[in-house]
């Protein structure tokens, strides 16, 4: 345990107070990425049957994901906009894409491949890129962007995890 | 290194086929959450100066921030759109929320109170929720969704993983 690791875990159980425990900044850290769906049942189909994912939870409103030490949701999109008092009539497609890096550069085409027949859009087949890599975009039942990418500039861990360098 | 980690390994250096070293599924991991954003200038304030988050990589048109395990990204809205091909102008709020998991109830107002001071929209004040835990969520400059979120039922690590059980 880092001296860091250990103050925050006396910060955590009370034992010291949490100005002390910790800068008062935010961490930078990503816990759960939730997207709102119109179809639980569609999304399912998706990622669970065609992506071949296991969900950790799930009920009649969202289905969670255990992606590495964070979370992957999906939850309908109505109750997301409950969630934060939000109006679901005001979402639109979202500026936003989630990032699936592989170890080796033909896994992109494999797994481009794979999303498709999941029933994946296709937006931009995979091709060289200017950063050194190769990557593709599909989007999901919903839109919601996904780029399949080898990265050789970073690191990617056995384990999946990446570290820039 | 377990029996999977080394598999992949002999995959990733091309001593086996991909097939044989793994199934065809999709890892369920995200690598990279890349948000598109207007003003690269002042997306940088509110995380960088705002929450006090340090850019591992940055340029005129994108920052990287190491986050855990994965990649955090604020990319120019319009050149997100070109890399997929699409059109920014087809871009609304999105459907998504990126979740901050704390290790007390006691920073979930905290780090509400630093994100309203760096500027963001307090959507919703915390408050207790059905599921047992206390959340509130916040918008970031370019309407983003954050909930931060103290959640008794998932284990938080030291390091700041969450693990669903």
């Amino acid at each position: 345990m880092t001296r860091r690791e250990f103050i925050i875990r006396l910060a955590a159980a009370g034992l010291i107070p949490p100005a002390l425990g910790e800068s008062r900044a935010m961490e930078q850290r990503i816990s759960v990425v939730t997207l709102g769906v119109d179809h639980l049942d569609r999304s399912r189909r998706f990622y669970v049957d065609g992506l071949g994912w296991t969900p950790g939870f799930e009920n009649e409103e969202i289905i969670f994901f255990q992606s590495g030490g964070m979370v992957f949701a999906l939850f309908l999109r109505d109750k997301l906009a409950e969630d934060f008092q939000g109006d679901s009539r005001g979402f639109g497609r979202a500026a936003m894409s989630l990032g699936h890096n592989v170890h080796e550069k033909s896994e992109v085409d494999r797994l481009m491949k794979r999303a498709g027949e999941a029933g994946a859009k296709i937006l931009k087949p995979a091709e060289d890129k200017s950063w050194g890599g190769y990557s593709g975009y599909f989007a999901d039942p919903d839109g919601f962007l996904w780029e399949v990418a080898w990265n050789p500039g970073w690191r990617l861990a056995a384990d999946g995890s990446v570290t820039l360098r």
